[in-house]
């Protein structure tokens, strides 16, 4: 059966022959008049500088530049007709301005080329998310600030190995997501101060004859400068492997944390309620709550990094300057862009919306022996016992008090002598969480002041 | 400036709220329907077997066939309204199955989920897209044995890192891709083979308490069998990275045969003519012509591969059964799959239509003493030297020749005597490079012999 | 500081000038002397050939092949000294043989090349690890099959997004990752025969002018026949990438059950003891035992799938035939071959030593109204109702019973009729985790006798 | 015949037992004893900081400080010796400080673990490589310095498509991997400025109750500051990701500038003669240079990007806050490093030891009418023709030398005027490739002024 259904099925995605195969591979107006407004943005840019530097008259310029913003307008508001026949958002605008201008519209390719317009429309498309992916950070980073404020004391098992370690505030875990979330903020920074250079004016690949202005259209367009080899400026594709990078580093934090949200809502864990809105339940089992953005959330690191690998696999061995493989660029950075946008926003909003469960967080804080390396630290510290020893006394107290069912403030003074008779009334200071966690005061650890100050310092840095 | 404006951006993405953010990141209708085809196929296919099995009435039944059957007319004319609010297209078909025929529209979900709908929706669908890369695979060959038959004595160079090494034919070139294609045509039907196990009746992960006949719907949709483990069947996608990975490989042979017609487009080597509907031109240059195609082809890996890196990374460290990670698995075949095929026509088309230049190509076979080696191996097959000192006089004798501006075959017989006297006229026969060619009679040689022996055989193969 | 220590480290590296970074970059006999055992099987064959058909005489044949044994065992004693002058295997080989018997091993090379030697050793090397692999995952399923045996009828809870859904059996979900297992099995048996072709007689890339017999060479190697075309036969890479593809796929698996492992051995969950053997302990908390083992397995698929990555990126876009970027092939599949043998060792001995904890399993399995689904069935099958209607009763008596804090074999009759009148005693023999999973006893479900059969199957198939 | 030996193979390797596969797969010390220095000096700088502190006796802390250094040189001497049932480098050193110098090696762990420990240890490392590929950037830099400044006005073909398109300067491709390998610096630079943090005295995940000051270790060992939160501390491996995805795009420069080696070294382009140290040469073809390096270089975005893959993935939805998983980092890292640092060093000896064949490179510079663009503009620019309607001219102009068998220079003026009346002998001072290059003055632009310009603003800003 396959057989002639899949012959028929290839031959008729392709039926009109090699010509529709040609377009279907070369035309890209179906992806980039995504950068329209990029386009007509340049284009508006680039005509300007032409006339100041006496290249075109005031008044073609004029004419090309209004009728650019027609153009604008027609497609924001859904009455530009692309045509597939004119490969590109570049030909379809230049042909819709020849319609409504006329001759002038011939006059406004002088001194630059495809090459570079399509380098400098995308750069500021780039440019757009690498703010996006800023804005979205800090909405995040509030969100979580809110959370690690509330529960600055709240007491929750500290996990190696997804193993009990030692009990750990909700406000120090809440902080440490903000740690990873600046430092991606400030890699979105950094990419955009080192890709924030123009390309236009580049031309082909060689630069031009005419004597144009590069400075004046990277000044319009909000570029710090012009590109300083106009070769490099055609072939480059960096600033769409560093947002790529960048956005795969940053969709990693989030499948961390969304992996987090998704075992803390199992129903053996029970750390954290989702709100609906974030959740899908199930039509005979009211109580279950699927946390669906979480695991969504969890797997667009596999996306965005596919696209950071298709990219980087396109650039491989690419000889100079433009070569039409580039072309591939673009789709795999909107949608990269896309999912990380949404992305961020589920996870604000989960994070704006979910509650800790608090009880269950301090009970299981608390359950096995989790502060036993607070007695070790304490027999170190008070006894002078070096560490080796301590750890070999706390392991005989803990087997102790396992074997009578207990915990370790449980023991009395008179057990815990028998084991080591340096042992005074003082250790029940550092038994039970809530001592342990006040009693990390060292830089960054988890003591409610500690995580407070950092609420504090982080606020600042946001504002 | 930007600040402002991406923030605006970022508000303005999502402006409506919570609500938008989850249908946006939730809803999968946008890519999922289409499945359409395979979901009514399926839908049918259940029906059915509901009726033989006593579990639903036969008009039930035959009301729900032929109220899928409306449907599917429906999508395929266009007259279906997709509705994201219902999520996917399982809900969307359902929806408007019980707008159709009401009451027993929910029957129709008896004995089955979701979870094992949907993975025997993209198995149908997947499986198609292995049948159609085994057609445009064997379009391509087609393509390829033309131009080795045709071509089964044209000297080339033989390449190793990219310097002429020996020479060689062109249809012996051709026919090393067949090799190439032929495996990843078997690859691909070792994965159909592998994957052709029905999940349907899996239901949600545990099987059904209901009499269901798994066997009857799995020849209805052309499975083998059904598979053998419900938990297994919701939660597998090895079918769709096992098509990425061998698409991966194949189009990683389309990159190389892409390279290549790159590199013997160039004005410096001018091996090969493009047609001109696979290629496109300058107004200014119209000797110019850029091989669009060939290099949109190379770029195709990236995208192909990148598609396997993102699914493989999503399916990484995922527990038992369904989670809602793998809905991001469609998207990434799809691309995939659409690329693949249009990769395969493309290059099918080029060769199909692309010229051979035989004279640039026998110019440089010849050229750089190509036939060095058959000297070498002629002093070790008849006059018995060592490989080693077969090298050493041919060295000598190639210095010679270099120093006198000529090559190899015009040098005399005396001069050849002069750095070995064992050497007799007989040497001629195996100088030049066609003497070269046909020399190498060797099973899977580049003779031309051998050559038409493989084409012939390949012909058998693929009729 | 750290300027200068760089500098002065950068210096040191390389110190020794340009011939030290060629020797550096060029050298393969660091790592290719893996394939030294191969690189003899090949070449004692080829002088084998070589006698049988004339090209050498039967002496030259004998020293040559009697003085690659003491090589090997040279080797295999670890008294052979490798030089990186002498750059690979080959010439390492060749250069001691010469040592031992003179002027016959420069009549070894004689219709080879290096070219078809490297691909013919390193297709014998991934040839082994085919085979490892398929018996490395027959002793895990072995270990699998034990343990579904053992627990063909333990009930835990199966989940769907980590949430509870419905009861299954232990053996089942056993079951689950044999057939994944056994998936992963025949992908590397059709890998295997695929590749099994032999290059040796290819030479550089054209074949050769030699007489040779490449069947008989073939035959002495186990190879199923010759390649058959020369130029793929040196250029080709396929059989690695697709031990590399399978390998990915194979070790997604093992991260899946890993990440299990890691989850079910969490305080919260205790659903299975790993042994100490897999495990490490802590010092001071003898109740804490980290799941070492499972937490690495679950990081191989990285590594393993970043030198899939790694070698398609190679092989992007390379022209034929033979180019020095191949030489990167060889490091990435031997590690990847060697973190996915012992990946399989370290499951395979978990899976023996690990103890399920039916208790907590059968606990978990009954919690959360798990049968609601049975429940909902059940109002279907005996009373008729559509299904979406039996949903909403069934949420109406979750309902009630989550507010008496009762779970739902705990109702009256009354309570329940006082939902649906049409509810009788029957109903009670689908309620609880025990009926509701010996009640899927559709093909492949999770019934115990389902469990059972599947069992058998695959220790038939496996014996 | 495999099936016995494989099983063997497979037995055999991991024939002692699960105990001999646990240590295989756990022990770290056969990869991070490259780390030793780092963990000596983080130790000292800690053991200074437990004595200033209070926290540990002088006297202790001098004799750990002195033991410390004496292992150091036992390790830097070969003479210490690694055990592997020690597990890491860390227990390996605190063993050997013990045999050392006694009890007070057992206070050295006070007030860290080996989380924070091996973070640290990690840090510093790739720390040191930053540096290193900054200096080796450096380097290379200079080295394409060099040749651009040499070749600021030798003209050459500048390629779109690999197609000749418009003539630029040697000087001027030379600069455009100047603008990329100086983007790769600066990234390396703001990775260096990010990660300069310092884990030390985050302890296992907590902080401690001990009074520490980890702003005098992290002074010690160079970082500008404690990292501000201890969970984040020991489970981030930004710095890691970071340093890869920037090796990443700089590998990807490389392979661009590689696969121009060797295409240029092909004897179709002879663009350009790489030394004899950088090729590797045939016995018998004596003329043959193979591009070793520059093929070895092309493949290393493999290995780099590869290593990438492997611990993004590693990293995919770990859960905070240590996991076994990230042990995997290290071995990803030291490979993609040296790896890189080899690729620099062997591109800066080619670039160095390289010779442009500048007749070749003009003699393809101005085949194809390759000035045709300058024609066309002078159109523009002096006549005032629209781009369009200059297109065209010359388009005219190019077929009639086409015809003619002549380039654009040598049309007599009556033939120009002959299909445009508006042209005067003006015309001739564009067309030719040096009148081309010259003119193309805008910034950035391949006139050689720019080129010079360039030049110069690049050597100010490396010395």
């Amino acid at each position: 059966m396959t057989d002639t259904s899949s012959n028929k099925m290839w031959g008729g995605r392709f039926a009109a022959g090699p010509d529709a195969i040609m377009e279907a591979i070369n035309a890209s107006i179906g992806f980039d008049k995504r950068m329209a407004a990029q386009d007509i943005a340049g284009s508006r840019a680039h005509a300007a500088m032409l006339a100041a530097t006496g290249i075109l008259s005031d008044s073609d310029a004029e004419a090309i530049r209004e009728g650019l913003l027609t153009i604008l307008s027609e497609i924001e508001g859904g009455k530009f007709t692309f045509s597939a026949a004119l490969e590109d958002i570049h030909m379809n605008v230049e042909a819709r301005l020849k319609d409504l201008i006329g001759e002038p519209a011939g006059r406004l390719h002088t001194g630059r080329s495809r090459n570079d317009q399509v380098a400098t429309d995308f750069k500021l498309w780039v440019r757009d998310q690498l703010d996006a992916a800023d804005a979205g950070l800090n909405a995040l980073m509030q969100a979580l600030l809110g959370q690690a404020e509330a529960g600055a004391d709240w007491v929750m098992p500290g996990f190696t190995h997804l193993q009990t370690a030692q009990p750990v505030t909700w406000g120090h875990h809440m902080m440490a997501y903000v740690e990873m979330f600046g430092r991606d903020q400030s890699r979105f920074r950094d990419a955009r101060a080192r890709m924030n250079e123009s390309p236009l004016g580049a031309a082909a690949l060689a630069g031009t004859s005419f004597p144009i202005d590069r400075d004046m259209t990277a000044q319009a367009l909000g570029f710090d400068r012009p590109s300083a080899n106009s070769l490099d400026a055609v072939s480059d594709r960096d600033f769409a492997l560093e947002f790529l990078s960048a956005a795969s580093i940053c969709a990693m934090h989030l499948s961390r944390f969304a992996e987090e949200l998704v075992i803390w809502s199992s129903a053996q864990f029970r750390f954290v309620a989702l709100s609906d809105r974030f959740s899908t339940g199930s039509s005979i089992m009211p109580q279950k709550k699927n946390p669906d953005a979480a695991e969504l959330i969890r797997a667009k690191v596999g996306r965005i990094f596919g696209a950071n690998t298709a990219l980087m696999m396109v650039m491989k061995g690419l000889p100079l300057a433009y070569s039409k493989d580039m072309q591939e660029d673009k789709e795999q950075v909107f949608d990269a862009a896309d999912n990380l946008m949404l992305a961020l926003a589920a996870m604000e909003g989960m994070v704006r919306d979910m509650t800790a469960q608090r009880d269950n967080l301090a009970a299981a804080a608390g359950s096995g022996f989790s502060t036993a390396t607070d007695l070790a630290d304490w027999l170190v510290r008070v006894l002078g016992l070096p560490f080796r020893d301590a750890h070999h006394v706390t392991g005989t107290l803990v087997g102790l008090a396992e074997k009578q069912g207990c915990d370790l403030p449980d023991l009395t003074l008179a057990q815990m002598q028998g084991v080591h008779d340096g042992i005074t009334n003082d250790v029940f200071d550092v038994l039970g969480v809530q001592n342990s966690v006040n009693s990390r005061m060292s830089y960054g650890g988890t003591a409610p002041a500690q995580v407070r100050a950092q609420v504090a310092r982080w606020k600042d840095k946001l504002a």
